[in-house]
């Protein structure tokens, strides 16, 4: 179930010349609505609004997609208490071939979608992960944002998986950790938390940045730094974090057993004061 | 101008829950219509197979791709002696989340387009290239197929250039020559042809094999192998291939004249005889 808008009316479809379709030429966001309210929307509309200019197109206002987001929350129907939206900004019509045509009428779709709660016991026991086979390609100018042109992403979360695998981590081409397939990640060694550095590849997530900033005001801290897969090998707690979920723990990765750890607790908590109320344990 | 089909029936849009629209998650081929016949046919099904293998998904049968090309050709109405038709494969409809459905089921779109021929002087006296700032990414999984995730040549393409600028041409991230951002290059040095390899980045065009299944046949020759800049740099002779345009000699690059040499014109003239009519002097 879901429903999409186009400036507050009901749409569900997209005109097959638009860009999004043919070239993935586009950015979107994926938004967590609870109780009824955008979390963290302004971060997300900085996000859109970075991404807009890396891809050299004209951000539509945030006055605008604040407007059009609010009509598609109050208008879909479904249970706005825990939902999640997606805006979904394409550069538009255009003519066959990659350039753009000289007038780029971008075009904005609010989709609305019903939430799936991740378990408490994911919370309170962490999750399991897997390391993808797919590497992410080296490529600074996409570093960070979040575009149409996913397929790494898709190739890296349709690998074979047991059951219990709730997220693929992915490594850049030089075998440096970068984020999850929907997640980034957090890696704690002897209480020194660190997360990727997302200048190659990868997605800057919404709220890697809230969970950054609640470091950087608290105690303990957090390094933005290249990571080479032996810190991973040698942590002692790693978790993920995602716009819907907030802050997950990770008890296993690649069969190697985890603690879910006295860092990775006092950062839910930390979470959940500050509104990611998922990780009230 | 521009018909869309699905199955022989007129479609203008795509569901906005297709995973074309969402992820770029497909394929496409543009197939040059000349005489009311799709030229390289085979070639274009082949490479479309290899696209769907490469992205795990079950390729559909050359059969029916082309009877839905037969059907959206003869029932366009625009001028099929010379026209453009593109077919778009996608993942098909998706719930929310990078990971495939279980049960994937393509959508299959043909496009018909008029297309614009180049100039006969283009043919004749060669065209001017540039290099692209922007730089190929290397992801192996991806190299040589058309996907539907094209941004960086979304951004090639909409690099500012002089008007009299034909095409960009590309490098990847470690500084090779890959392929121009809608074509194939070649590049002759001491009546030596070569053409980079498409194993880390880049399309493999239809064209492109073609020319070589020519070379390869004839007594010229291609080897292919990684170039460096070094030597383009040093080339006497550089032509560009695409299915649309045939073969195109370029008479500059980035600046630096070059001779429409003996090479490309033995190639042009044997392509001509082949079927690609475009490269009749």
């Amino acid at each position: 179930m879901s429903f999409w808008f186009a400036d507050g009316a009901r749409v569900d479809s997209l005109p097959l010349d638009d860009r999004a379709v043919q070239y993935g030429d586009g950015l979107f966001e994926t938004i967590a609505i609870r109780s009824g309210a955008p979390r963290f929307l302004e971060l997300h509309l900085q996000r859109l609004e970075l991404g807009c200019k890396r891809l050299g197109l004209s951000a539509p206002s945030a006055k605008d997609v604040t407007r059009q987001l609010a009509a598609a929350v109050s208008q879909c129907g479904i249970d706005i208490d825990f939902a999640v939206a997606k805006i979904l900004v394409s550069s538009g019509a255009g003519r066959r071939g990659y350039r753009r045509p000289a007038s780029v009428g971008l075009a904005i779709r609010i989709g609305v979608f019903p939430a799936t709660p991740v378990a408490p016991a994911s919370y309170r026991d962490g999750v399991s992960v897997d390391i993808c086979s797919i590497r992410l390609a080296i490529q600074p100018r996409l570093a960070g944002i979040k575009t149409l042109s996913r397929l790494e992403q898709v190739l890296a979360s349709s690998e074979p998986r047991e059951p219990e695998v709730f997220e693929g981590l992915m490594m850049d081409t030089e075998e440096r950790l970068v984020c999850g397939t929907m997640s980034n990640v957090f890696v704690v060694n002897d209480n020194q938390v660190t997360t990727p550095a997302i200048t190659r590849c990868g997605v800057a997530g919404v709220m890697r940045q809230h969970i950054l900033s609640l470091l950087d005001r608290g105690t303990i801290g957090c390094s933005v730094i290249d990571i080479e897969a032996e810190r991973l090998d040698n942590a002692s707690e790693v978790f993920l974090t995602n716009s819907q979920f907030g802050v997950l723990p990770v008890r296993r990765i690649a069969g190697r057993a985890l603690d879910v750890g006295r860092v990775t607790r006092s950062i839910m908590s930390q979470a959940a004061t500050s509104g990611v109320i998922e990780c009230a344990l």
